[in-house]
């Protein structure tokens, strides 16, 4: 299993203040929580946490935001590198529209995310030769955080270093109007990372794409970029449902991504089932959109998102060895084909199930709690 | 917790087969499962099962469909009074649109129906002394599932016995339709039961009505029929989205149904959880609508729902005592307020926090399975 869109600073938050709306919510719980991570003691206890639950629930790769700390955020590189877990971890980018403690200047976020760069080699995968298991990634935060300096700047690194790039994009309606408000000049949000550099030139995630169409979607496809679909904290938040068979039609790469704490679940498999729900409904309120079948979110959630890490989320011959071996001996097996045994573990199973985790051909032990 | 729809036969088939549509889910799954309860012997074992699921997830009262057949029936409603959990239970009547297998003549229905009431003395309480843990109640499958004559032979029975009526409601247009087509004098859906005397003439609870507005809703009202509201079958089947917050604003009575196997989940927890997730994106569709904030859903789930089986549900005087004991331990509690120790094991947390419950101010062991 893959996550590509998680906040690990947030593992704190996870199934907490639901009632709460994202203005509120983000004053009062995010970026409180994500301002402790100046401690990088405090950050090393609760991202073991975090790492532990996706160890638990056999989510092998991830794409992670960290926090703006060069020094936490290199403390949970280490930690995946330590575990032998696949991980492009991101400095976040911000420097507006968030509180002081929250807010690094251009100079220094430049400064520590080549630090990080350095020590983590981030040569992309030639012939045989693999990609890192752990690599920086280029992460502002959303364009209301960053200003058109930091935008600049994330790009530039993004090219020097051909780092990969993630997101958020159109998650919600009053999000969207913000930045056509503050990126005047834009055609639509995705533009607005576009003309920096960061949609697609080098590999590019986009967490959410609720309410992405026309130009938007046509841009995405055309560039490459990868949807993260997070369907539990589409609902959590109350931003819509993403157009995920439209994406499917269009060829427009798709993953799928917990993020916590906007969703409260680390387990991907149960991102599957809601993945599927979430077409169910569309498909109830225009019968012109099939829903998605359990064979086409599975394959969404392995192969297809894996892709992000190289040859990740298959079987087949010249992939990498990333695996689960699961034990179902307790949703009575012998009584069901090998489909719906697979199918009920997805619906009805839980990490008690999940037995040997394996990622890059090694089998990956308990990582420690304190 | 209570699970006020649910049916128990289809525990075989709980998360299998969602790709299908609702006919042939029908037609090769839950038809074809329910003739095996002809057999006591697999009900027994079946029941079992599903009756310890139950039990791990702290679910302490349901109202159940069972099949047609009386013994089996019986036999669930003996596990029930067995390990003491709370339960209506149904004998389903159904004599049309189904196969063969599964269709059961008025006076055979009648005759089975009567010695399982006989055996469950069905008495409603009266002053100080308590209804029967486990009682029957009157359920017809749905309208296009029972001629006129069942139907009638139903109400009568309810009547006669003042037994309580279970049914299924407003599920999805087509069906409505049928139903329209069927009993083409009825005024709306509702109103076909009603005019059987099945509609709150006894305490009565639908399942789903996805799609109850208007009359049927202001006859709901007046009658103190309760709606079952099942958010993740509603979401497997692609049904819609019941309109729960006009039900509260409304004052019509509410509960929530796993509705097993439709519903892929018995864990009453996180029906908790959806149920908020449907009124926020019923929210995010119409900001006339507030979504359910988690004391209000919790509420629904336990005072109002428990009202449905006399004093249960709440921890006030004069009330039974059902309760779970939660050890959360495991869920950092010492950093968190006790709203939100809550909130993290209904979002976060499952059966394996739950270490003692109590139904009827008694201690419910492990029941057995085989």
């Amino acid at each position: 299993m893959n996550d590509m869109h998680v906040h690990a600073p947030q593992v704190h938050n996870q199934g907490v203040a639901m009632d709460l709306e994202l203005l509120p919510w983000l004053q009062n719980y995010t970026f409180p929580e994500e301002s402790k991570y100046a401690d990088v003691e405090y950050a090393e206890r609760m991202y073991r946490r975090f790492m532990h639950t996706q160890w638990l629930f056999g989510t092998m790769r991830s794409v992670v935001f960290g926090t703006i700390h060069t020094e936490s955020t290199r403390k949970l590189m280490h930690l995946y590198q330590d575990a032998g877990m696949g991980a492009m971890v991101g400095k976040v980018a911000m420097n507006r529209n968030c509180p002081e403690t929250l807010s690094e200047n251009v100079d220094d976020y430049v400064a520590g995310t080549e630090s990080l760069i350095k020590e983590f080699s981030s040569l992309p995968s030639v012939g045989e030769t693999l990609a890192p298991l752990v690599r920086p990634i280029i992460t502002p935060r959303f364009v209301p955080s960053c200003t058109p300096e930091l935008l600049k700047a994330c790009g530039e690194l993004a090219q020097k270093y051909q780092l990969p790039v993630q997101s958020h994009l159109s998650e919600n309606t009053s999000e969207i109007a913000w930045v056509q408000e503050l990126e005047p000049e834009s055609e639509h949000y995705g533009d607005a990372y576009n003309r920096y550099g960061l949609f697609g030139q080098t590999p590019t995630i986009m967490a959410h794409c609720v309410w992405t169409h026309g130009k938007e979607l046509e841009l995405m496809k055309r560039n490459g970029v990868m949807v993260a679909h997070c369907p539990t904290s589409n609902f959590n938040i109350a931003s819509g449902m993403a157009p995920i068979r439209t994406f499917l039609d269009e060829g427009v790469k798709i993953g799928l991504g917990s993020d916590i704490s906007g969703g409260h679940d680390l387990n991907m498999f149960r991102m599957l089932v809601y993945a599927i729900q979430v077409s169910k409904m569309q498909y109830q309120q225009n019968h012109d959109k099939a829903f998605l079948t359990l064979s086409e979110i599975f394959w969404i959630a392995t192969k297809s998102a894996g892709s992000f890490f190289g040859k990740v989320g298959s079987f087949e011959p010249g992939y990498e060895f990333d695996a689960l071996v699961i034990d179902d001996s307790v949703l009575y097996p012998a009584e069901y084909s090998l489909q719906h045994r697979l199918e009920r573990f997805i619906y009805v199973g839980d990490d008690r199930q999940i037995v040997h985790r394996f990622c890059r051909g090694k089998e990956v032990a308990e990582p420690r709690v304190f």
